[in-house]
């Protein structure tokens, strides 16, 4: 087959593919970072590149005007090299990453009374081994084996092949006292057999080292390592950043997608590693750990379905292809060598079990973290990610689902969207007769864009003002400057340019509208139609349990107010923060709720949306604010009465 | 620290070391392979080479001559590097390898009664699975998982990382339905519990391919393979092979000397790795296998102790130092790619159990090959190789000591010994008057060398026609131009040059006797000294039963009339050949076989012969032809008083 020449001019050094590759194939061969956000499907126009000279075949000019195309632009990942080319690389939007700020760290406390000593199964023990001599030649492994069984319990103990070349060396160095690093009840052997203990590392003496574990959520958007003190519990440090695959495709289907393509599936790996490891990095940076990640001995990771399986580099393809299902809900239980996270190699990596395709491992452990199988009342538990997975249940019954409302929450595919980080607009409030607004940004200082909390907050503000109709529609006839018609349709300003960090106005625009809408009608649908499968009537819903990163920080009158949450009293709701890496901290310190996590896994059942067509009339009739039946929403049909009463408006219904 | 170039007249390349490095060091990292069979002891003398210029610092110059040292002769292994040197590398001698023979290929027949279906673990499981579909999205692992229980018992199977990768390629390329080849009763977990059988391997339909096993003995001189069809149970290739080791030591101790110095591990592992993985080339040759070694998917090891812990990367040093611990007796299961094997990566290697640092596996696998513990009555069991390890007991207890033998019925350590292939001299008789021998050689030809059973029958021989006194002198004052003195010492020609390959008179020299009487003393003193120690007298012994590979072939009564076996009737002997790797294979067929090989290794009592004198004063007193107290060889010493009364001869007693 004929071979070809790619150059590109951000590139010294060309490469060479055969006829029929694609230019993001090129790229990639040639270092050359693409942003994908749609996968490489060309749907998403991000990718556009300049062929200065040579042969393509554009297969999809989708986004690209015809003025682009006259000019030479093409999409990389739908051009096909048919000769020499030489390619421009214009300028790459970048994502932005920000170190998270103290306001997104979570406050976690121990659980009440808990005692490591009871719940934690990796233990640091101090062993005195008799020492052999003519009488007793025991060889050393079962001379430890003996004292590990006196301390660890009656199973014989796992050892590795590394351990076993160096047992000799440390028994003798430390005059046959040693500190054995051991988990006495691996998560792998739950299944009601008694578990055989794992030696983790064996040290001479009687070393007062630390132990460290690793709670680790990894989501589509926002990936979140806790670094935790295995003696005490205590979480010492935590960091949050963006998911470095989001610039391969912004939602789970996207990310398959981009995985399933030659060579896609080991940079998705490779993607999720770096993200992991660099917070690795920066959590023992925080702390004392700085320098010795070898005292990490531990991980309990925590994500959904599709995450675990690309960290794992086991093809998901078959997630997104119906019968959707999974290559694997358990994992057995890996080291970190298996993996390739950068700590002790020989820590266990316990990937916690999920549920379906839709419904994973981040959910199993955020019921537990959410305590919704604590009681028997009925609760309903949202994780308000970019997945929107939903659980109705009790301590006896579990239903789940999976409604995939896309990462508009979480700051992306919003003009203006970022995270809850320094410079983001957290609350708005717009005057009803002037539609001025104001605003509470986070650390004080001039904002950068609007994150969750604060996109929720201007939808509701919007609309209660008569800025939206119900459809979204921004009203353009209103006597104010901040309602205008922009480049991308009309939009409204929050900010003016002049007081922003860019210099940019800050606006949103009836694009973005239309996400948010989608977004929480995805989620508003979910729950109800999984309470309609049941028949279980929303209203006598005990309480609601809002997981996610956001979460905690929504106003839930404002939420109530769009249509995202049910209009319920709001002492029955409660916002739980990351309840996925709460549950994965809760896996880590105690065995006793790692075994719950497994028992909800089980138990659960999931419900496929996509199974008949009331998912889609109930998204379609929840696309509106609030709802198209507002009877479903009570509280805002009196606001609104009241509000447009007040302020001497009349509701105004666009075309 | 000063570093210093050395080249060898051998190589093209210098290499650089540090001041105070050896000279072997040197010539190791230059590729240069000198024979070290002492390994690096100083004792042998066979790595000697010239120093043309240099500063080198000689700690020891023993078996140089003073000529020699003044020609520049120094031992690479006792020569310290001190300035920049060039060395002059004389031709090494060759260890002589050759393909063993079909002679030296057991026969093997499947016990009594076999029955796979009953008896091997490993099963190749054709499954069908129900496909997922809306109504069932079980996930891939989970679906093959309920399929596995169903044909594999209740247990949860295990499965690699590497397999769930292609899990859900294999099952849809099936069309769910899959080859399934599993281990359903691991050896790692036998201590009582139920295994977790182990998922080795996953093919899409339902295949009829082939599934092979290793069965390995590991001797400290001689590598034995053989090579099993799984499904019936039968050996389908033998190979064996010097271990390539012997280079760096003959016996255990030189090797663990040698293993413990600087790169000696990682050296000694490849070595042994080496001469496995080309006799598994070897059998796959001889078979359909050729090109195909992914089939094999199970190894069992056999090997004593030592030859364990090289094979593994485990330091063997505290084998050899008081009180003489191994690291580990009863190693993990592990996989082939774990060891090194060039086999399927995912085989299960088996290392089977050892029972101390000189009592190893081939000792529990040769006690149960040789049915020792199938009867109440007691019976002695010998393994005849490097080692010499001696069991005694019955089905209720068993007692093993070992005795350090030396390689020299193995061929090694003789002028003219060989291994028992074609060439070799496998018996000789000896004219009383005339003093003229007769041979008979394996493969009909001119004759190469002595094999073990031909160096029984020439020492008994020469012993019986007063060539040799009973301290082992040659009586050089007899009328035979065949009795001499040689450049060693006196020597016996045996085969005069004109009539043999290599054109050289084949003798036995001397120091070539005296290294016989001391292995054959060692052996006779292991088991006098085994019987004592328990009060058992060794003339009420039901059975002898004879494992080692070239023990088939010793003709008994000669080896009673030199002292090596017990003057016993000789329908009492059995003659089994290599029953360390006729072990292993019936642990590779039959689980309750290597279940048994788990209670033999846990039931047997190792007795320390270097604990007291006793067994000292009994090995002097055997260096004797036959033995120094005459009364335990009644049948000896009626020969003895017939033959010379028949040949005319008297007793004749050297100086």
């Amino acid at each position: 087959m004929a071979e070809h020449r790619v150059t590109f001019d951000v590139t010294e050094t060309a490469v060479t593919l055969p006829t029929g590759s694609l230019l993001s194939e090129a790229a990639r061969l040639a270092g050359v970072d693409l942003n994908q956000p749609c996968g490489g499907q060309g749907r998403c126009g991000r990718c556009a590149v300049q062929i200065l000279s040579g042969d393509v075949r554009r297969r999809s000019v989708l986004r690209l005007s015809t003025a682009d195309v006259d000019l030479g632009y093409a999409l990389a990942c739908q051009s096909v090299v048919e000769g020499d080319v030489a390619v421009h690389v214009p300028e790459q939007e970048q994502i932005e990453r920000r170190l998270t700020t103290d306001r997104a760290v979570a406050q976690v406390t121990l659980p009440a009374g808990y005692d490591p000593s009871l719940s934690q199964p990796v233990r640091r023990l101090y062993l005195t081994l008799t020492p052999p001599s003519m009488d007793d030649q025991t060889d050393d492994w079962s001379r430890l084996q003996r004292a590990l069984r006196q301390e660890a319990g009656s199973a014989s103990p796992q050892i590795s092949l590394t351990l076993l070349r160096k047992l000799g060396r440390v028994l003798r160095q430390g005059e046959w006292q040693v500190t054995a690093v051991v988990d006495t009840k691996p998560a792998s052997a739950m299944d009601g057999r008694q578990a055989a203990p794992i030696l983790i590392e064996l040290l001479p003496g009687h070393a007062d080292v630390p132990i460290y574990g690793l709670a680790i959520d990894i989501g589509t958007t926002t990936v979140t390592v806790w670094l935790v003190d295995l003696l005490t519990g205590n979480v010492l440090a935590q960091a949050a950043e963006y998911n470095r695959q989001i610039k391969r495709g912004e939602d789970v289907i996207s990310r398959i997608i981009y995985a399933s393509k030659n060579g896609g599936e080991g940079e998705m790996q490779m993607l999720i590693l770096t993200t992991i490891n660099t917070l690795i990095d920066r959590v023992c940076q925080k702390t004392a750990v700085n320098g010795s990640p070898q005292s990490i001995v531990k991980a309990t990771i925590a994500g959904n379905s599709v995450m675990m399986h690309l960290l794992l580099g086991i093809p998901a393809d078959n997630i997104r292809l119906s019968p959707f299902v999974t290559a694997v809900n358990q994992s057995p239980l890996f080291t970190a060598a298996d993996i390739g996270l950068t700590i002790h190699p020989a820590a266990l990596v316990d990937c916690l079990p999920g549920v379906a395709s839709y419904v994973g491992a981040d959910i199993s452990a955020g019921v537990l973290a959410s305590g919704l199988n604590d009681s028997d009342q009925v609760s309903l538990f949202l994780d308000v990610g970019t997945n929107g997975e939903t659980v109705l249940g009790s301590g006896e019954w579990q239903v789940a689902c999976a409604c995939s409302a896309g990462p508009a929450f979480e700051g992306a595919g919003v003009r203006h969207g970022m995270r809850a980080t320094s410079g983001a607009i957290e609350e708005v409030w717009i005057n009803g007769r002037t539609y001025e607004p104001a605003c509470r940004v986070i650390g004080g200082g001039p904002p950068r864009g609007l994150c969750g909390s604060g996109l929720i907050s201007l939808l509701a503000e919007l609309f209660l003002t008569g800025i939206l109709d119900k459809r979204g529609n921004i009203n353009l006839s209103l006597d104010t400057p901040r309602v205008r018609q922009g480049e991308q349709g009309s939009e409204y300003v929050i900010v003016w340019g002049a007081e922003t960090v860019t210099g940019d106005d800050i606006v949103i625009t009836r694009v973005d509208i239309d996400n948010l809408l989608r977004a929480k009608a995805a989620i508003y649908a979910g729950f109800t139609v999984l309470a309609q499968s049941i028949g279980f009537p929303l209203e006598t819903i005990s309480r609601v349990l809002i997981g996610g990163s956001f979460g905690q920080y929504i106003n839930v009158e404002k939420a109530v107010q769009i249509g995202l949450l049910p209009d319920l009293p709001w002492e029955q709701f409660q916002f739980l923060g990351n309840t996925s890496v709460l549950g994965a901290y809760l896996a880590l310190i105690d065995c006793q709720a790692r075994e719950r996590i497994t028992a909800i896994a089980g138990q659960m059942t999931y419900v496929e949306l996509s199974a008949d067509n009331s998912f889609y009339e109930a998204f379609t009739s929840a696309l509106f604010l609030p709802h198209t039946d507002l009877e479903r929403f009570p509280s805002v049909a009196a606001t609104l009465t009241n509000g447009l009463a007040n302020s001497g408006l009349i509701a105004w219904e666009g075309r």
